[in-house]
C-alpha cells in the first residue's frame, strides 16, 4: 500500500460535473490529508473551481480530455465514443497504469461498469462484477450487493458476491467474521428461486472461516440490521434500493407538509428542529453515497448522479477507505484462500461438462 | 350481484385468531350494514367475542371446526391436515359453493394461497394467480402486484398480471382505464429481464381499451405514484413491499428515539402531535391491509397475520368493495374482451410447438 491514497477523478461525471467534483474533493482532502488526486476532464471548467481550493490544487494534477460521457450514452455509446479519450475511461485507466489506486465518478452508472470492466477485468473466479452500496440501518450499518451491475444469476454468482461483500465488510466495519445473508421472501415452500436454495446450501457447506452465514433475510431485514452484508442479485437488490429511497422522500414529504398545516405544528417543528435535523442526517442520501464495483482487478466508486458537494465528498471517502484498508488484496486473499473459495465449491452441472 | 355481500371469515386464521377477527368483523359492518357474515372456526373460541357484538352476531353465523391451520404450516401440510375440515379451507369452499362472495383469512399466506388454489382454480387463461395490494403513494393509492404469491414469469404472466391488477384498479380507483407501469431498473441496456422488455412491447403492441400502459417504472416510482398500477414478478414485488415496510418502520424508530432526546423535542412533540398522528396514520400498515388473490374463480382477501381488529377491519373493508364493484366479473370481462385479451397475445415460441 502507498503512503499516499492516489485517487482518480472524472472531474466532468454526474448532472452538474466540475462544480460539485472539485468542492467534493476538497472537502475529503480537509478529512485525510495524506491523499493525491489526478483530475481528468475539462481544464477550462477544472481550473477555475480549483483556484478556489489552494490546498486541493496543491494536491492535484490535472489531466486534460474534451471528451466526456454523457448521463444519457448507453454503455455500447460511451465505449465506442469516449474509449481511450473520456474522462471516465482516462480515471480507470490510471488504475489499470497503476499510477491510480482508486477512480471515482458520478457519471453514467451502464458507461462505468461498462469500461471498468472492459479496461480492468474481471478478478479470477469472479465472472461478473458487482455494486455494493453501504446501507444505513437500525443497528448501524450494512453492505448490500448487487443492486443492479448484473441481473439474475446462479448459486455460484451469489455466493461469489457474499464472499465480496464480507471482504467490504471485514474492512469497512472491521470485524473479521461479518454476518452474510441471503435477500428471499417469507413464504415457506414457495420460498426464493433455487439458485437462492442452493447458494444457502452452498454457504452453509462451505463454512467460511471469513464470513458467518446466518441464512435468508426478507426485505424488511435490511433496515433491521439483521446482517452485515445482504446478498441479492441485482435487479431485486435494485429495486430494494430505490423502493427503499423513494419511501425515505415520501416520509420526508409528509412529515414536511403536516408541519406547515397549523401554527402548533410549526411552532412544534421550532422545539424539535434538532430532531428534524438528526433525522434529516440519518435520511441524506448523501451521507451513504458511493457504491463500489467489487469484482474488478482495481477498485472503481460510484457516486450518485445528483449528488452535491458533500455527497461527492463521501464517495470519495469510501473510495479512500476501500485503498487505505486494502480491499482489492483482501477479495483476493479470500476468494483465492485455501486453494479457492469459489473454485471449491462444488461445480454447477453444466461446468462439469 | 346479490343485495347484501357475504363474507367468509376464517375466524381462526392470524397470529391471534377470534379476538381480532370477530371485533375487526364488528367495525367493518359498522361501515357496511349491508353485510352477512359466515365465521367459521371453534365456536367456543367465537360465541365469547360475538356475544360483544351485538349487531354483528344478527348479521353471522356461526360454523364450527376444532381443525385450524396454523401459521407455521407449510402449504403442503396445511393441504394435508386441513383439507375440507380447517376454518380457512371452509371459508374458501363457502365461496366456491356460492354460499359466499369473498373468502378473507389473516392465517398463514402460503397455505391460504394453496388451498385458494387448489379449490377455487385459475380463471381461464391465468396459469398462476397473484397476490395484488393497495400501496399508499404520494399521489394516492396505487394498486401492486404480485407481492409473492409466485416467482418469476414469463411475459405473458406479466401482461396478464397487468391486466388483472387493471381491474382492480378500476374498480378500486373508479377509472375507466388505470396506468400501468412495469418494474424495472434504471440501467440503459443491461435494462431489466428479457420478460420484462417483452411485456412491454406487448403491452403496447396491444394498446388495451382497459389499461394505459406506461412504460417502465423504477423502485422509487412505486412511492411517487407513477403509475396506478404497478406490475412485477412475485419475488422482487414481495422485496419492495417488506424493504418499503422496514424503511417506514426504521424512520419512525428514529423519529420517537429522537424526540426523546431533549425536554425541547419532548415540548416540540407535544405541539405537533396532530402531525405526528397524521403521519403515524400514513404510515400504518394496518390501513394498507387486506392483499386480494387475483386470477382465481373467487375473491379472496389476505390479512397480515400481526394486524388488530382495525386492520383486520380494512381487510374486510377490501373484500367487501371488490365483491360491490364486481371484480371477478370485470377481471373475467377484461380477459375475453375481444376474444381474450390474453389470448390475442402473440404467444411464445414454446407455446407454438
Amino acid at each position: 500500500m502507498p503512503s499516499k491514497v492516489r485517487i482518480a477523478l472524472d472531474a466532468m461525471g454526474g448532472d452538474v460535473g466540475a462544480p460539485v467534483v472539485i468542492p467534493g474533493a476538497a472537502i475529503s482532502l480537509g478529512r485525510h490529508r495524506e491523499t493525491e488526486f489526478l483530475l481528468f476532464g475539462d481544464r477550462a471548467k477544472i481550473e477555475p473551481e480549483l483556484d478556489r481550493h489552494p490546498e486541493l490544487k496543491a494536491a492535484s494534477r490535472i489531466i486534460h480530455t474534451d471528451v466526456a460521457v454523457s448521463m444519457e450514452d448507453k454503455p455500447s455509446q460511451a465505449l465506442r465514443r469516449g474509449r481511450k479519450t473520456s474522462s471516465m475511461w482516462l480515471a480507470i485507466d490510471a488504475v489499470k497504469k497503476g499510477e491510480a489506486d482508486v477512480a471515482i465518478s458520478a457519471g453514467n452508472t451502464g458507461a462505468l461498469m461498462a469500461m471498468s470492466r472492459f479496461n480492468l477485468r474481471t478478478l479470477p473466479g469472479i465472472d461478473r462484477p458487482a455494486l455494493a452500496a453501504i446501507w444505513p440501518t437500525m443497528r448501524g450499518d450494512s453492505v448490500v450487493l448487487d443492486l443492479g451491475a448484473s441481473i439474475g444469476g446462479d448459486a455460484r454468482h451469489l455466493v461469489a458476491l457474499a464472499v465480496m461483500g464480507a471482504s467490504m465488510a471485514s474492512v469497512l466495519f472491521d470485524k473479521p467474521r461479518p454476518t452474510v445473508g441471503l435477500l428471499n421472501i417469507g413464504v415457506e415452500e414457495i420460498k426464493g428461486h433455487e439458485e437462492i436454495r442452493e447458494a444457502g446450501e452452498m454457504l452453509r457447506a462451505m463454512n467460511l472461516p471469513q464470513l458467518d452465514y446466518i441464512g435468508f433475510v426478507e426485505g424488511d431485514g435490511i433496515g433491521k440490521g439483521l446482517a452485515d452484508v445482504i446478498v441479492t442479485e441485482g435487479y431485486s437488490g435494485n429495486i430494494a434500493l430505490k423502493a427503499t429511497e423513494g419511501t425515505a422522500r415520501q416520509i420526508s414529504e409528509y412529515l414536511r407538509n403536516e408541519m406547515r398545516r397549523s401554527w402548533m405544528n410549526k411552532l412544534g417543528y421550532l422545539f424539535a428542529r434538532s430532531a428534524f435535523r438528526t433525522l434529516r442526517d440519518k435520511m441524506d442520501p448523501n451521507k451513504s453515497n458511493g457504491g463500489v464495483f467489487l469484482g474488478l482487478k482495481g477498485v472503481v466508486v460510484k457516486s450518485h448522479g445528483g449528488t452535491n458537494a458533500e455527497g461527492f465528498a463521501y464517495a470519495i471517502d469510501v473510495g479512500y477507505e476501500m485503498v487505505k484498508f486494502d480491499l482489492l488484496n483482501k477479495i483476493n486473499q479470500m476468494l483465492n484462500r485455501d486453494g479457492g473459495a469459489l473454485v471449491s465449491v462444488p461445480t454447477e452441472p453444466e461446468d462439469v461438462s
